[in-house]
């Protein structure tokens, strides 16, 4: 078996930034040789998560007026009273859209539809650079 | 390491559609010969996701109301003034629920409780035929 | 490939608990000897789901607030109407949340921020003894 990781770094903090990494998370699994594995993408940190979207304006505007519906960034929250934070909300979205996916790896790519993106949301309203992984696990082609 | 692929055909697209694929997910299991490992569930594209519920109509009938207070059939959605697609709430339902689900495999079978079922939701609102992949990864018994 | 299996047991059913199983997470990873890989949490059942938060008060209490803006425990659910049990909620939390969360192994330890823990959260509100299962999968140090 083949384990191979990849680090990215994506510059956000303006609330709510949705970032497309599929063409890294695609790279990544063409490096690392893996034809046929899974692959999982985690983004450490509290206040991320990780998930598929098309990716387009529309859509993206659509998601983030769900999760202010389900977590409103006006609101008074619970963490922010403690902390000071002011993203007790950036927490609770997080925790609810999960910090990490896992894809079937299939010839060599990332299952995806054609109309998939791969995206990491990070929460957070504080500019901050974050650290995202990608591994990638399985069998190489056999020679 | 054991890598085995199987793909199934859904027939759906009349709105949250909830298909039941664990007896599926558990035949995969079962004709990979892989005694521990894991098993993922994964349906491409962009409307549909997977998860766990217990099969009987008043949850799913629960989960589909549930599913409305977060991102409504009849609200105004960008995507629809951009593509006029009509399924904005499909893409944002999906983006939430999240596009697969990869559970341990234990003496032979995906692990699950007593009343927990693998659904695949497809949230999409044409009629359309949705590919759903199921791939298991893991160590077969020994000899 | 090194598979290890390991269960836990914990107590519940107050209606939404959440337990911070970090440290189990990182013992299993530990105990393994597996170095690189992936670590899966899965809590088997329909009324509990597995995330990652911040473990402190204010931000757990938020959580639990959201959550009861999506699935409140006080509206009627058809569940609840056919089989008398009165944890509608819960299933309906459980079916968004998701019943497992897969992280990377990196160097001997699963993958998280500094201020991210593992927990599960068991949305049941009968008392309860809950199993949940640790599995790590992927290579042990060479020699």
């Amino acid at each position: 078996m083949m384990i191979h990781l990849e680090q990215l770094e994506l510059d956000g903090g303006s609330g709510t930034d949705i970032h497309d990494v599929t063409g890294r998370v695609a790279a990544a699994v063409e490096a690392s040789g893996v034809r046929e594995g899974l692959v999982t993408v985690h983004a450490p940190g509290s206040t991320a998560g990780v998930t598929t979207i098309e990716y387009e304006p529309g859509v993206l505007a659509d998601l983030r007026a769900a999760l202010e519906r389900l977590a409103p960034e006006g609101i008074a929250y619970a963490h922010d009273a403690r902390w000071g934070d002011g993203n007790g909300y950036a927490h609770v979205r997080a925790a609810l859209l999960g910090p990490s996916l896992s894809l079937p790896v299939v010839e060599g790519r990332p299952l995806l539809g054609a109309w998939q993106q791969v995206v990491v949301v990070d929460f957070d309203n504080r500019p901050r650079r974050r650290r995202v992984l990608i591994q990638v696990l399985g069998d190489q082609a056999r020679p």
